[in-house]
């Protein structure tokens, strides 16, 4: 018996848990402090009334002999997929059905879909990022690069010709930093994966928080991304299903590097180490489509972005260097005074009563950035913001 | 860019494709016929009111912002850790809360625990066998050692102790034959993989079919598994979630092969790349294992047990040598008249009108046996079960 070597070079992760240590031990040495959160990255807003009309409508039939559903296509009902394909379409991006691949989150299959490559291909990753995407990749030892992301490229780095890679990370709009590609930013990143053979893994989690007029919210806008991109999408964040648990890839069957059918192969993975989501949800999910879905769906989503353009105009006004908190639930500021994460993280917990998320937990290029999240309540996340304000004035 | 190679060796399974297909003919040159189908291992009785009155609620409960759940623990709420933990302990098996690792299912678990090993370990599988564990192996190209299961030895292997494995895979009640191991015949596998230092892999998910006294419904009944073995379960033929999806793994914290802390490694792989089960899910499964959850999933339990006594009746009236039908849904019958798997098809579609699966589907062992399944409405089965005398008699 041979134990993975790999999972050796993971670092523990202890981010979160310090942040809560943190928060107990102020908390403890000051009972009355009125604390308000802001670094979490989970909605709080519950599901709109369609999706949970459709979800217990979806229990009630499981219930009835003549309703009951037993086990289903792995890859998804037909009418979920077709519901995202019309999703899609609104988008100008055409999709056949059998390109449409329905999981229980994006964060899943950023991983799983590492089944499909050889563990010696160079995976390109930018610097900060979302953990696991780098743990996913070091549980079977592949050669990770990083690209930097920092304030002179606005956190939205863009391909080095000279660099090799075969597998290439994007999320857009980004988590932690809240930065979004245009659309000539993206074609960058397409012509060179197409130029080097290489296939890029499209995180597109926050697409629905794009507004900005033109920004892309689904690679495949991008003409020649079907030749070497792979969009990775969830309801987490659209329709507020961080408990709830619907994802999307998309594989287009015009991506063959090597010659590979990888449609068919993650077909394959899929069928034989996935078992499908649950019938209740996909009815859910089909349920956020709806035209009633998606309006309801969109105002949380003005409600979240009202909330970011309000800590970002804070910010602004207190003349503290962001991105984010426009096409992003997520504000990535640049620690004023020269302070590094975590003597940041105290002092807006010991002055301001606020906790965020220091940004040197997403990177190095993290160090002296620090990340707050819209998905607060209304009133609180505006009495933040003036706190914040005062805060900063004094700093 | 270099493509996973391994793909390429596994082989297209069209089992279920074929038998549609001649089905489909055989309905088009028949049209008046009257099938039974006793080929497919899916269930058909609905959820039981328990478990639809608490999905109901928990999706109304999503819909409130007092009760919305966003992300929780990868692994599972406490409280159906808790009912799973309550389970194992009226089978006199104690976990703790944390080697119970909750998720969609078994056949997940079953691909994805391979992350933790290396891929050059030597894998011993039964022949005939579920087909999603080869594949799953074949996919990292593992060297895979099968074990012959045939009417001699019941088919119920035991270990050769020449043999060398790493990882042996163990499924009882068995898909496809429905035979069960004693609890004697299992500890024979927990020595020899306890002096091998090898990990067994315990598919657990017709437990709930278990009713001969003394028999054994988890691997943990023998003592010494703990250090030995990995239980993958699911609620699929348990309560009828084939299309609600919920299953569970249990890696004890005594099981260290080469000194690994396998539980601690298979959490960061779930968290890595598992997003966790939907809450409405959870609560639909902690119903499950309430009283009068469990008193309702045994009625079903009962009645497809019934069917599958019905068929086996029948089978022994017949003189046909049979394993399975009695702590399992299944049936695996000897081809009468030196039949081979496809041509008793054929004979039994065309003869009988009923529809079961070729064992030769299920590897080299199966060819020459056949498969029938407890799943379907009772009194079609017993139909079925008089067609299949009188067939029998006349062949």
């Amino acid at each position: 018996m041979k134990i993975n070597k790999c999972f050796a070079n993971l670092a523990q992760s202890y981010l979160f848990v310090d942040i809560a240590r943190k928060v107990d031990a102020y908390k403890t040495a000051h009972p009355e402090a009125d604390i308000i959160r802001l670094g979490i990255g989970d909605v709080t807003r519950p599901l709109v009334p369609p999706v949970v009309d459709a979800m217990v409508k979806a229990s009630e039939e499981m219930g009835r002999a003549e309703t009951f559903r037993g086990y289903e296509d792995e890859l998804g009902y037909p009418f979920l997929r077709e519901a995202i394909a019309g999703y899609y379409a609104q988008k100008g991006v055409k999709l056949a059905l059998d390109e449409i691949f329905v999981s229980d989150g994006a964060k899943s299959d950023t991983g799983n879909i590492l089944d499909l490559f050889e563990q010696d291909n160079t995976v390109l990753i930018p610097d900060p990022v979302f953990p696991a995407y780098v743990d996913a990749n070091m549980m079977s030892c592949r050669p990770i690069e990083y690209i930097n992301a920092n304030k002179e490229n606005g956190f939205l780095p863009l391909p080095n010709p000279g660099q090799k890679a075969d597998i290439i990370y994007i999320c857009s709009p980004n988590n932690p930093t809240g930065a979004s590609y245009t659309k000539a930013q993206l074609a960058q990143w397409v012509d060179y994966a197409n130029s080097m053979g290489a296939v890029i893994l499209y995180d597109a989690a926050y697409e629905a928080f794009v507004q900005t007029p033109g920004a892309p919210r689904s690679i495949y806008e991008v003409p020649g991304a079907e030749t070497c991109a792979i969009e990775i999408c969830s309801l987490s964040k659209t329709a507020g299903f961080t408990g709830t648990r619907c994802g999307y890839t998309i594989v287009p069957k015009a991506l063959r590097p090597e010659g590979a059918d990888l449609n068919a192969m993650w077909r394959r993975r899929q069928t034989t180490k996935y078992n499908g989501l649950p019938y209740v949800v996909q009815r859910a999910a089909q349920a956020v489509f709806s035209p009633a879905g998606m309006a309801a769906c969109q105002e949380n989503i003005a409600y979240y972005r009202q909330n970011a353009g309000v800590i970002s105009a804070a910010l602004t006004e207190a003349g503290v260097w962001h991105t984010g908190g426009v096409d992003s639930p997520y504000i990535w500021l640049e620690c004023p005074g020269g302070l590094d994460s975590w003597a940041f993280f105290d002092r807006l917990l010991g002055e301001a009563g606020i906790v965020g998320t220091p940004g040197v937990g997403f990177g190095r290029n993290g160090e002296g950035y620090f990340r707050l999240t819209a998905f607060g309540d209304a009133a609180r996340t505006a009495e933040a913001a003036t706190r914040l304000k005062d805060f900063l004035k004094a700093l």
